[in-house]
């Protein structure tokens, strides 16, 4: 049996501003080949379809044309789950008649999960609950962190699992923790907000979302797919992709991960302005990527961002280099207190400190004139 | 066939500040058993199935409850279109599912309406749009007014229509006029927002939404089924029902309606205070009715919303005969105007018309203070 495990697409999610709608369009509809392609047995979504529990129209609209296309006209099982992004009643909406289509969604934590099975494989839906509604939900006082919420819900499904066929869970939670020593997991399991590996034992293989990097922890069998595309900045070097999970009716997988090209890719560039603004540098860039530009200029420049977008029309975050500046701005202040200067003196350093152009006399002049009123008015209050 | 027509559940709606959703859970409840009972061949709603484009959580939760029951508990093809008040894009989502359980859901106009035929008769289902966005489907420069765009809609609709078979209209718009002469006729659509019953000639029976009364218009087959319950006190004088069609294959028809008791009826009450704390009136009265209150007495009242709230909770306004304190304002203010009185003069006279206690010595005292030093402060500025 072979399903592909994706999650976090965060459909309407805004970046820097910046709508991600057609980004997401161009990537699902390369993940929509790509079904087409690997004809699964179904495709499973570990929460966060949407970015928020009020998506804009066009990600609403863009999560049924995408889920239409993959169920209905690929003929392909579908198994999602709500997020922490999602609104669990609204996702709901529907799930019954989805279900005749086998579109199986489940958006809101029930006491009893009845796995939905596939080609002979349980896969067990668990969207994401606070510990509160957990609790609420088992009526047990003693549920107070993710990780006594998770193992609630998982001693539950275990009263009726079956271990000797292929059961697939399928969550989205803050896992931490991997295949290594007792310590290592003590350590690791630490925060109330995540949940341990351990406790997903029972299972042949565990889909996760929450986490955006596929990496994000190294387990045999309980995995992250990471994200559908790059989210942020500090996801600039991970590389994303979806897994494929065959799953044989021992339980015993086989993993591998196919990566989906974006239409615009989101990373860094560091440099001088002159050089990151030179056409040898530039012209072997894809220009309409999403960019975060580290200057290492010190001093001032003049309108850099302007500059940079004549070239780099989708630049998103510009960023000079801290240290510089740092550095700078000390020896400015550890100066001003050593030495006792005129108030033009100080400011003349300033400008140069600041700027590269020169503090001509007519410039004095006119600092001087303002320093003078200044005073003036100080004098008088 | 026989179908129910009803429409305007506004689902989540609030009214002066209270969630209606309890009560129209209690009502949608009594529909179902009516559906129950009446074992029709589909259910038409009409539009504005939620009050907003975002309804609360419990709205939609309340929705898909009864939907479900109808639909998939009770076997019943729905047919519904998307209001004014609700998103059509949101809506919407998920409604190519519906369609294989015989739930027809539109929540956006297309240009090409292909008939819902439901044992014989074709449903077109034309939900709420905007002449604007209209205009832009269609490409019609032309079209500006809602009975432009709906009569664009209908031409459409007629290039395909077989008038030897029963269709019906389903449709959410401000429809004015009725069976009879031309100049009633030119006179009704003189609003923009507008649309003639005359466009719908074609059909054998329009279903419509939008406006709450059932006698919004007289015409033998241009129907509103008006709105589930009362959702102002300007509807308080309307009987609320649904409407039961029968239509044989010559579009020949049997219009019956059925009328659903309330939770908490919307009603006013009128007349002095005193009378409506009685309980030789309030006994009789259904208590937890939502109450708008009009008291006719004249002068101050203590704190008597209060006193009301302790025999109706669910007073939901409450007002003062408007002529009788405008009389009074007059009076005062005639007076005022006529003689030359000094300022603690004004304000007993003030006191007393506005209050039933008497203005004591000791309250002369403090007045005469505050008014002193007024004057002081006025002084010296």
């Amino acid at each position: 049996m072979k399903f592909i495990h994706t999650a976090d697409w965060h459909l309407g999610k805004l970046v820097h501003g910046i709508y991600m709608t057609e980004d997401q369009r161009y990537f699902l509809d390369q993940f929509v080949q790509l079904v087409e392609e690997e004809k699964p047995d179904a495709v499973v979504i570990a929460g966060d379809l949407y970015d928020r529990s009020v998506p804009p129209t066009d990600a609403v609209e863009l999560l049924n044309e995408i889920l239409f296309k993959i169920n209905v006209e690929l003929k392909t099982p579908i198994v999602a789950i709500g997020g922490n992004h999602d609104s669990a009643e609204r996702l709901s909406f529907g799930s019954s008649w989805y279900r005749k289509s086998q579109f199986y969604l489940s958006g809101k934590l029930e006491i009893d999960i009845h796995p939905v099975q596939i080609n002979g494989v349980n896969f067990y839906l668990v969207p994401y609950a606070e510990p509160s509604m957990v609790r609420q939900l088992f009526g047990d006082d003693t549920i107070h962190t993710h990780q006594d919420a998770m193992k609630s819900v998982i001693g539950k499904i275990e009263d009726s699992l079956n271990p000797n066929e292929p059961n697939v869970f399928v969550g989205h939670a803050f896992v931490l923790g991997g295949k290594t020593s007792e310590s290592e997991r003590t350590l690791s399991v630490g925060g109330s907000g995540c949940v341990g590996t351990e406790l997903f034992e029972p299972f042949s293989y565990t889909a996760l979302g929450h986490l955006h990097s596929p990496d994000a922890i190294k387990h045999e069998k309980v995995r992250y797919s990471g994200s559908l595309l790059k989210y942020s900045f500090s996801e600039a070097k991970q590389e994303k992709s979806v897994s494929i999970i065959e799953i044989d009716e021992k339980g015993q997988l086989d993993i591998r991960s196919r990566s989906l090209t974006p239409k615009k890719n989101m990373r860094e560039i560091e440099g001088y302005l002159d050089e990151v603004l030179d056409p040898g540098f530039y012209e072997k860039q894809n220009l309409d990527d999403y960019l975060k530009i580290i200057l290492h200029d010190e001093g001032a420049l003049i309108d850099p961002i302007n500059k940079l977008r004549q070239i780099y029309p989708n630049i998103l975050h510009l960023e000079r280099k801290i240290e510089n500046i740092d550095k700078k701005k000390k020896q400015f202040f550890t100066s001003v207190k050593e030495e006792k200067k005129s108030e033009i003196e100080l400011f003349k350093q300033f400008y140069q400190e600041m700027t590269t152009s020169e503090f001509t006399d007519e410039k004095i002049a006119v600092m001087t004139d303002v320093i003078k009123n200044v005073l003036k008015e100080e004098a008088m209050k």
